[in-house]
């Protein structure tokens, strides 16, 4: 707990990589660290008792689905959005300007906001820079994001300029309508794939007071090449001492990568929404447990892994949970897919701090070329 | 843990209630018992330390589910039922009579068994009395249940009494291809609402070193007040020292008037199912959370449950996570409900032991009336 939110940069590894403390009001996130996903204040199929006992310090909720449903003055009400949902520890939330720019001709923008059509029902809202952080404030959000505009990839350099600006004044706005400074407040660096752009988001948003800094717009289709480029152009330049976080991402690959670029928080629905889909991250590599194959495993699914999925039950019952489309596949599968994201970060920490992160990222593209493209090959 | 099968009639209420313990080879079960259903080798959303934690003594399978998926030879190989599906607890596994009998038109009977294809592939397959049993000691059932036939309500009298005679000597049949003692063998008594066809089944097989009795053949349709008296045309001609299994029965009205009629055993999707569906039951009466009323509604689902779901969250996130389709909601509501289920049949033991069942029943009955009909009326 603390007045404010502060961070402590522990160690740096000499590749880049950076060990870090995140002090936030509810408690501290130990860096770099992966934030599970909990778009509608739950992550899917799993418990908060759950979570605390997978090791997640801190999750992800989503500003844009719950200002819509159920909505924030009723989560405010209830007591905020971690009574609400029964989670004591840090919550990020997303300030949904990716969301509401993924309702192509749902939605237009200007100076002031953007006013767009609700997914659920149609109806029509406005939020603006000054909205969102109000909303973030009901919810009693430990991390708010300023609402951005997050374009679509690829897009007109002159158009990544012009978003841009717009994105960097949003954000000042943003920081003038903070009302709560016990919650931190993060600016978000746009700019596509235009690395000069990207550099300026970085330099323009690092000279003012925000508590850390996001990367948005990647793993929106560029492809890992283009993501890890404009990355190492972004990350020199954001300020060194506040926290950094790179939105949406992504595959461990993608992790252990953006690690050794000194990036310092992750969120994705990937461990959590493939887990739903049958797709299971392992020591081995990925694999899709509904193959015939695994129709007669008596083996735990990861025999190196020791989550409560592969401590108890057999690859032959997780095939025939999935085939049958029950409900504890999804359970079975998200325990262990979080658990093998929160052990890579672990992992990762402990790199990191021994000042070995670079061998550990050579063995983990080593280890990632050998399951395929991208390390989530489902073979 | 017991050689084989064992029944201690511990107690008759004035009533005609009954506190027994049933001793199988995975461990005892308190009379009366509620089983939890879990069709596919899986008691839908939960796991089986939630279900030991909610105090489930047994839970039900299904032989016809599990022959088709994954195979009972499958499971076998694996080492049972029990390693299979994580539960160390006794398992009863109904003999699929009920399932294939539901496939009209999709199967056709004779002397020996009967024929049908499966609702899965449309693949043909056959059951016999001995082949049922079989199946049930690959899968190493606690309890296994005869094959029989299922007639629909109503069924001419004629049809029913043919029926009968060939569920009988089914019955037989399976007693004779028993090849494993350890595992108890229950008949099931059909008649449909002809009360002397079902005093005849009690009859006939109840002269057979059965390890219990099932009533078979009700909720089927005929309502209430014909299933409590046929019911109570059928236990008084059971055998006093077995125990007596009312199968797919019910509401907690219909459990609480069948023990009175002197039921043991219980098994009914009802709770699970109808959580899913976001059906509730409560001190106060069954409820739908999806009532706009609970919206705003700070209070636990019910004040004086101490269920997890109850000691954790409020109606208002109950909603959503209804509202939302969360695999959450489905998961909180099943240990709800469970829990009401497990909760009653412990005060059904404890009022039974005392000698008061029948001030509870009628307590029951007048609680049960406010609520409306059958006592889940989902206002």
């Amino acid at each position: 707990m603390s007045d404010r939110p502060t961070f402590d940069l522990l160690a740096e590894d000499p590749s880049g990589a950076r060990r870090g403390r995140l002090h936030l009001l509810r408690g501290t996130v130990e860096t770099p660290a992966f934030m599970p996903v909990g778009t509608q204040a739950t992550v899917k199929a799993v418990t908060p008792e759950e979570l605390v006992g997978l090791g997640a310090e801190i999750i992800l909720s989503n500003t844009y689905h719950l200002y819509l449903r159920p909505g924030h003055e009723l989560i405010r009400e209830l007591g905020g959005l971690h009574r609400f949902m029964h989670w004591d520890r840090p919550i990020l939330t997303d300030s949904g300007g990716f969301q509401v720019f993924s309702l192509a001709g749902l939605r237009t923008i200007d100076e002031g906001g953007v006013t767009f059509q609700s997914h659920l029902d149609g109806s029509r809202h406005r939020l603006t820079p000054e909205g969102v952080v109000a909303i973030q404030e009901a919810l009693g959000s430990d991390v708010m994001m300023v609402l951005d505009e997050c374009p679509a990839h690829p897009s007109p350099r002159d158009y990544l300029e012009r978003s841009l600006a717009l994105t960097n004044r949003w954000a000042l706005r943003s920081l003038a309508a903070r009302s709560r400074p016990d919650l931190a407040l993060f600016a978000i660096l746009q700019g596509g794939a235009e690395l000069d752009l990207r550099r300026r988001a970085a330099q323009e948003l690092g000279a003012h007071p925000f508590d850390g800094f996001a990367v948005g717009g990647l793993s929106v289709g560029e492809g890992q090449e283009v993501m890890l480029e404009t990355l190492s152009a972004t990350t020199p330049h954001m300020p060194r001492e506040k926290p950094r976080y790179l939105m949406g991402v992504g595959t461990p690959l993608d992790i252990v990568e953006a690690v050794g670029l000194g990036v310092d928080l992750f969120d994705c629905v990937l461990p959590t929404r493939t887990a739903r889909n049958g797709m299971l991250f392992t020591s081995q590599g990925p694999v899709a447990i509904k193959h015939a194959r695994f129709g007669r495993d008596p083996r735990p699914l990861d025999e190196a892994c020791d989550c409560y999925t592969c401590r108890n039950f057999s690859r032959a019952y997780l095939r025939h949970l999935y085939k049958s489309r029950e409900i504890l596949a999804s359970r079975l599968n998200t325990l262990h897919n979080l658990h093998f994201y929160l052990g890579l970060m672990r992992r990762i920490r402990t790199a990191v701090e021994s000042g070995t992160y670079a061998g550990f990222l050579r063995d983990f593209r080593a280890a990632a070329a050998s399951w395929g493209e991208g390390g989530h090959r489902m073979d």
